[in-house]
């Protein structure tokens, strides 16, 4: 008898750019394929504090014009944070982004599919000033 | 000896209206309850772009004035987004609302009830420009 | 042979005073610690309608200045906001900052600890307007 793992921990990288959002749908997916798992839940996190994970649509007004552009209005870009004080760098904006939009996201699956809508894709958000190599966990814990 | 399921995956319905803001607990609770699980978490998800889900005290003073009012102050009701252009709609300001409130909550439950505080309701938002009949996922995990 | 509780609910308490953002990552590692469990997620939730839970790099600039100063320009302090007129009370932005930040979050574990990122902190926010006795609840889920 084979035993189902109940909980699959994953890693994938993703080189970023500045203000990149990156439709990471397809990654998440191919893990669960490769596990054993059919029903359950998907938690993506990034283990960091500048970048964050959301859902949207993912086309090219949302991703390249609308998205950035609320996330000026919402945190000012070039104000001189306190937080730049701290360590002398200037990602302060990008510090309050990934607070305010949060580093984890929960998607169900099930028949081991992700049970997302036909318009909705998982990103991930680069905030940092820098590019960055970043790593996202992809954990499953299901049947 | 009967086993238990450790994975329930349940969709119901709810019909909306524009701007609505639905209390979704006691469909969240009662799915818990027809299921066999104790303890646990549940997964609650809008499998679309233009929804959210968040908690609230739900009383009429955030329902129907203060929540529509910090809603149109981070995202601009009003403005031509870029979204608009993709598919001739104008529903951008709800994407970019859905992005930003989020898709996915997670409650953990105890004793086949969900921890929720007193005055604590979990909440669903029509974001988009039309009625709709919206799915929302349920997923229990647990024992 | 011991099994393996799969489910494991703890609560702590912390006491906070107004405006108060409190690092948590020690009594959510702890609880992990403490439990049976190695691999899997903790779900973090504050059971009441005026906190909220997310992750930030703890250190001052970000935590007495900037998170503050943002708090205060997407959710305005001052307002009286038809939510004073149903209970008589001023917390008014409170309840929508915790609406918007929201109450839960989702932290996945690998070998009994936390995946954060090194400068990555779980952080709790009063956005109460007085001093308050709070449970957190942390609830474990895996192998």
């Amino acid at each position: 008898m084979v035993s189902t793992m109940p909980v699959v921990t994953k890693i994938f990288l993703i080189q970023t750019k500045v203000g990149d959002i990156v439709d990471i749908t397809g990654d998440v997916q191919a893990e669960i394929e490769r596990s054993s798992l059919r029903n359950g839940i998907a938690t993506i996190f990034c283990p960091g504090s500048t970048g964050a994970i959301s859902t949207i649509e993912f086309e090219p007004g949302l991703v390249k014009t609308d998205i950035p552009f609320v996330l000026d209005q919402l945190i000012d870009p070039n104000r001189d944070w306190a937080h730049h004080k701290t360590w002398g760098d200037h990602n302060g904006a990008g510090h309050l982004r990934s607070f305010l939009i949060k580093t984890s996201f929960t998607v169900p699956f099930s028949h081991g599919k992700l049970m997302l809508g036909t318009w909705q894709q998982i990103i991930f958000l680069e905030l940092d000033e820098k590019s960055r190599q970043r790593e996202i966990i992809v954990q499953l814990i299901g049947e």
